[in-house]
C-alpha cells in the first residue's frame, strides 16, 4: 500500500491508509492505546488495541496501517487539521526504536534551559514550536531572494576562506591553509561589491564567521547572512527603498506562511507604515534629550538604551516598530563608506532598528579609487593586500551600495525569542560548537 | 530623466534616453565615434561626435543621454538584441574612469590563460563568456531549490564549522578557534541526517572545504555543494528517481534560461532519457571488459578511462549521456552506508557518470543505531565524538538516504569547460586563493 501523508487522511475517511511517522504521544486507556502520529505533514489520533501497540513510546518511528475513522461530535478536536477523523490501527512496525525521553516532548511548550535545549539539539529541533522558528528562518532567506530577483538581482557564491583580513579587526578566525594561513569571511562586502562589476545588482546568502570573544544573547560565532549590493543607484536613498522592500516583502510573507510559529509565540509581526521613519544620529539623540533628559548628543553611535528609546519614539510618533538612523560619523563605519557631501564627517550610511535593537546595516560605498585608497591609508587599513578589491575599482565600478543583515537576529526578533542561540539550528559560540567545548579538552 | 535598461531601448525609438553602463569597445570613423555600452540587460551602439566621446576607452564607467534612432536597414545587426536601433549621443558622463586594459576584453572569446584569468578575475568576470557561467551556476542551483522544495523538502542552514572530524581524512582545514581547535565542514553529511528527524526531508546550499592537496582540473578546497536528505524511502530506488527529477529539471531550466551560455560554449544539454541506466559496478567492469578486453573486474572503483568507456556505452546502447553505477563495495563507501541484504558485501550506493565523469554520489544510509556504531569500529571512525549525529539515532530515524553533487563540477560538465576553476567565481586551491600563495610569503 502507499503511503498516505498525514495531513490526507480527513480526505480519506472510512478508507484503509498507511501512514509513516513519529510517536508523540501515548494515552493509555485500558485495553485501548491512544496514540498521537505526527509527519512532516501534520499529526493525527491513532487508535489502537493495547496487544498492537507493544511499548510503543514517544519518538518510535513507525509504520500503521489501519482504517480513517469519523470521530463522534463531542471528540471532535478542532485545535488539529486532522481533528475529524482519527486512525483505527490494524498494524503496527517499528521501524526506528527510540531510548526513553529525558524530557517530555509532547508538550506544547518545551520548557527546558537554554543549556539542555542545546545538549539534546538533535531532539529538541523535533519539537514543533523549535522546528517552526526554523520555517521562518527558510521564509525570511526565501522573501529576500525571490524580492531581489524579481528586482533584477543575481545571486552569487561568495567564498568562506579569505586570503586577508583587510576589513580589519581582530575578531577573525585563522586557518591553517597548507604552508600558510588564511582566514575566514567575516563578509562577503569585498566580494559584492567586486560583483556589482560583473552583474549591476547581486545578492549572496552566505555564513559569515566572526570569532566574537563575548557570551551575549545576541552575538554567534558563525550566522547566516544575507547581503546584497546594487550599482548605478540615483542616490543612496534608492538602497533604503530597497531595504524597505526587502523587509515589508520579508514580513508579509512571514505573516502569510508562519501561522503556526507566530502562534507558538503569541506574536504578530512587526508594523510598518508606507514610508519608514528616518533620523540622523544627531536628530535620533535629540528626540531622546527631549523625550528622557539623557543627552547622548556628543556620542558617535546609539547605546542599547538609546535604540529601545527611539523605537518607542517610532512607535508612539510614526506607529512604525522600526525605524532608519542615518549619517553616522566617519570614525565609526568602515573606510570604504561614502561620506555625505553636504553634511561634512558624517556618512551616507543607515541602520534599521527594529523592536528595539539592531536588525540591518547599510550604506552607499566610495567607488573612487584614489579616495578609497586614501581613507584606507588614513585608517591604517592595509588594503594592497585585497588586490582583487583594488581591481575591481581600477577597472570602472559605478555608484553602489548595499546592505546586510543576518538571518538569525531577524527571526529572534520577530517571534521575540530570548536568546539569539535558538534561531540558530546549531548554534556556535566561544563555549559550545555542537558540544561544550569543555568537554573537548 | 530616469534610466532605461539598454535592453528597453528598442522600445523607445525617436525618444530621448538616459543609459548607465561599461563601454565595451571604441571605434572611431573621424569625426564619429562608435561606442558599444553594456549594462545588465544588453549591449547598444550609440553613435557619438568624436568631441563628446573624448578619451573615452573599454571599462568607464557612463551615463548618455541620446536620442534613439531606427538603424539603415543595412547597418542593422541581427545578432544583437537591439540592434536595428542606435543612440545619438547628446551628453556623455564619466561616473568612473577605468585604467588601460591589459587585453582586449571586446571579443567574443576571451583568449587568456588561466593564470592570467584568475590575476584579473575582477576584470575577466565581466566578459559575457565568463559571465554567463554563473548565470549557469545560479540557475543550478535554484532549479535545485525550487523542485526539492515541489517534493516537500524543507532547506536548512548547514554548519561550516565543526567539532570533530568524524568522517575522518586528513583533508580538514583546522581553525584556531578560541583556545581549542575547530574544523571546517567538508560536507553537511552528517547535519542532513539530524535533520531528517526534524524535517523528513531536508536540502542544503553550502559551502565545504576541503584541504585537496593536489592541483588537479577537477578539485577545488572550496565548493558549493547541495546536498538533499530524505526519510521514510520506500526503497534506496527512491532515492535514485529523486535525483533523475533533479537533474532532469536541472537541465531542463539551463536549457531554457542559459541559451547565451550555451551559445558561448558551443554545446547542448546532455542527452536523458525517460530512466537513466543503472548497472552494478560489476556490472559496468563486465561491459568494459567486453567492449575493450581491459579486465578491471576485480577492481573496487571505476577509473578515469573506465568513466569514459561506460558513458560511450550509455549513449551508444541506451542514448544517454548519463548512467548510474550502483553497488560500490562496502569498503569504498564511508562507514554509514547500507549494505544491500541481498548482495551482501556490495552497497545500496550509486554514482551518476556524466559524460565520462562523477557528477553526484548518493546512497541509503544505516538507520539502526547499533549496525551503525559497529560498522564505524570496523573502520576506526571516532564517531562517539559526533554527539548529536549518534543522538539523532537513539531518538529514532527512519530509513532514510540522499546525494549529493558540487554546482561547480555540474557547470563545468554542462558547458565543457577544461578546468573546474573556470566555473567558480573565486576558485581556491592549494596554490591560490584569490591572489596566489606564492606572493603573499
Amino acid at each position: 500500500m502507499e503511503r498516505t501523508l498525514i495531513a490526507d487522511i480527513i480526505k480519506k475517511t472510512d478508507e484503509k491508509v498507511r501512514i509513516f511517522g513519529w510517536v508523540n504521544t501515548r494515552r493509555d486507556h485500558g485495553k485501548i492505546v491512544f496514540l498521537d502520529i505526527y509527519d512532516r505533514s501534520g499529526l493525527a489520533q491513532v487508535v489502537a488495541e493495547s496487544s498492537l501497540s507493544g511499548n510503543l513510546h514517544p519518538q518510535d518511528v513507525v509504520c500503521i496501517e489501519g482504517k480513517v475513522a469519523k470521530r463522534p461530535e463531542k471528540l471532535i478536536n478542532p485545535n488539529l487539521e486532522t481533528g475529524t477523523v482519527e486512525i483505527q490501527a490494524e498494524r503496527i512496525e517499528i521501524l526506528s526504536k527510540a531510548e526513553e525521553l529525558p524530557f517530555d516532548m509532547g508538550g506544547k511548550d518545551l520548557d527546558l534551559q537554554l543549556p539542555t535545549l542545546l545538549d539534546y539539539r538533535s531532539l529538541t529541533l523535533r519539537h514543533p514550536k523549535v522546528r517552526e522558528i526554523f520555517r521562518v528562518q527558510e521564509v525570511v532567506i526565501d522573501a529576500f531572494r525571490d524580492l531581489l530577483k524579481k528586482k533584477g538581482f543575481t545571486e552569487f557564491q561568495s567564498p568562506v576562506i579569505i586570503p586577508q583580513t583587510a576589513e580589519g579587526g581582530a575578531e577573525v578566525f585563522e586557518v591553517k591553509y597548507f604552508d600558510t594561513t588564511a582566514y575566514l569571511a567575516q563578509s562577503p562586502q569585498f566580494y559584492k561589491q567586486i560583483m556589482v562589476g560583473v552583474f549591476e545588482r547581486v545578492f549572496t546568502v552566505n555564513k559569515t564567521l566572526r570569532a566574537e570573544p563575548s557570551v551575549t544573547t545576541r552575538h554567534l560565532t558563525e550566522v547566516t547572512t544575507l547581503d546584497a549590493e546594487m550599482g548605478f543607484i540615483s542616490s543612496w536613498e534608492e538602497i533604503m527603498e530597497t531595504v524597505e522592500e526587502v523587509i515589508k516583502y520579508i514580513l508579509e510573507r512571514v505573516e502569510k506562511e508562519c501561522v503556526k510559529a507566530l502562534n507558538y509565540y503569541g506574536v504578530t509581526i512587526p508594523k510598518v507604515p508606507q514610508s519608514i521613519p528616518r533620523l540622523k544620529l544627531r536628530e535620533a539623540q535629540e528626540i531622546i534629550f527631549q523625550r528622557t533628559g539623557i543627552d547622548h548628543r556628543r556620542e558617535s553611535d546609539l547605546d542599547p538604551e538609546d535604540e529601545r528609546e527611539i523605537t518607542r519614539w517610532a512607535q508612539e510618533e510614526k506607529n512604525s516598530d522600526l525605524v532608519f538612523i542615518t549619517h553616522y560619523p566617519v570614525s565609526k563605519r568602515p573606510f570604504y563608506t561614502s561620506e555625505d557631501p553636504k553634511d561634512p564627517g558624517y556618512t551616507l550610511s543607515f541602520d534599521l532598528i527594529g523592536r528595539g535593537t539592531e536588525w540591518l546595516t547599510g550604506g552607499q560605498r566610495i567607488n573612487n579609487m584614489d579616495l578609497l585608497l586614501e581613507r584606507a591609508k588614513e585608517r591604517n587599513v592595509d588594503i594592497k593586500k585585497s588586490e582583487l578589491y583594488i581591481q575591481a575599482f581600477r577597472f570602472g565600478l559605478p555608484p553602489e551600495g548595499g546592505f546586510s543583515f543576518g538571518s538569525e537576529r531577524i527571526v529572534m526578533h520577530i517571534l521575540g525569542l530570548a536568546n539569539i542561540r535558538e534561531a540558530s539550528l546549531f548554534p556556535r559560540d566561544m563555549e559550545r560548537v555542537d558540544v561544550r567545548l569543555s568537554t573537548l579538552k
